[in-house]
């Protein structure tokens, strides 16, 4: 969605709320628009596809339930910060699909564009923390981070075996483009890279995925 | 949805992943329902109704971005925590909207009854664990726990708001009943306790409540 409108425009707060908090509520209706942006991904538990704020919803309860098999120690609400917070650039970047070749041309640049603008309508120190994050998760540097990356590759590759294929039927994935994702997963953990390397090889071996 | 097959056995996960971990796996794939659940709250930026899961993740940005006015100091990646499992029960219990009077009849039999289905599909001590997060957010009785339920109050209240009336405009959406929502979040923090009044108050004189 790249709609200039922001949501509060159409509905304007009340009169009456301190200015801080008003910014942070007209990001909070801004964010709204996160369940409108279409991932390629489809739903296990119904014929449509997912939504980046499902999507980021899931990730946060896959922090909660796998933490345990990251390979470093990592603190469990700092990534679950991460995955919630890690996708909000897409309300005016939109969805970059992976397989699709030269989707994600410009895709760095408009997401920083996205960043300054999404982030600029919270309050300064806010804004700064919020790009913070946002920045570690893209950086994948420290251990929350690539746990959270390593549940951003994993989620999908599940409901695509969940569907018998999904986006590994589109044009852009190639074996090696579907083991870059599961190589996402294997720098987080040895164990759930492990089940990523099932889930391909036998995807490969059903047909998939194309070899 | 009240579906007796897991998903997961639609497609079985494929031999030779541990037996804890593809426990973990079978209800991460069980918990892609939730994104089917629908609530009563309308989005604001789409014409369709809100999903649990996006709701879901919805409370926990704004747990991130408004933890500053609790009125007693949380830990934020717990009261993340809690609402990002708080409505996994609808999967099996569906969702009583608040407004419908009597909705909520057996909700509290059903809910504990989907509980102890969904959570057994978890390794027993992580399944504890669950329950135990799932147990402190329905009491309300820790500061995490109230401010969770501050934010499942507040959140759609600002999406009546920016509807013209939303749920509000339900059969069983009186004052008194509008009002109980906003003693929920007067419960964790003054100042949005603030906020929901202030948007009862307004709503009630543009006639979007019933007074």
């Amino acid at each position: 969605m790249d709609d200039d409108a922001l949501i509060i425009d159409r509905q304007p707060l009340p009169a009456g709320i301190p200015e801080r908090l008003a910014a942070q509520l007209r990001f909070v209706a801004e964010a709204d628009k996160l369940k409108t942006v279409l991932r390629a991904s489809p739903l296990a538990a119904a014929e449509r596809r997912e939504n980046d704020a499902e999507h980021s919803w899931h990730l946060a309860l896959m922090v909660i339930l796998l933490a345990e098999y990251a390979d470093e120690p990592i603190d469990v609400g700092h990534a679950m910060r991460l995955v919630v917070i890690h996708d909000l650039v897409e309300i005016y970047a939109g969805d970059s699909p992976v397989f699709v070749p030269g989707a994600d041309g410009d895709q760095q640049e408009r997401e920083a564009a996205a960043a300054d603008r999404l982030f600029g309508l919270l309050p300064p120190d806010q804004a700064g923390e919020m790009r913070a994050l946002w920045d570690e998760f893209e950086a994948g540097l420290t251990p929350e981070a690539r746990f959270g990356k390593a549940m951003d590759r994993l989620e999908p590759m599940l409901l695509n075996w969940l569907a018998g294929g999904g986006t590994w039927g589109m044009p852009g994935a190639s074996e090696a483009a579907v083991r870059a994702r599961e190589a996402g997963v294997v720098a987080a953990s040895t164990s759930l890279g492990d089940v990523a390397g099932l889930l391909v090889d036998e995807g490969l071996r059903r047909g998939w995925i194309r070899p």
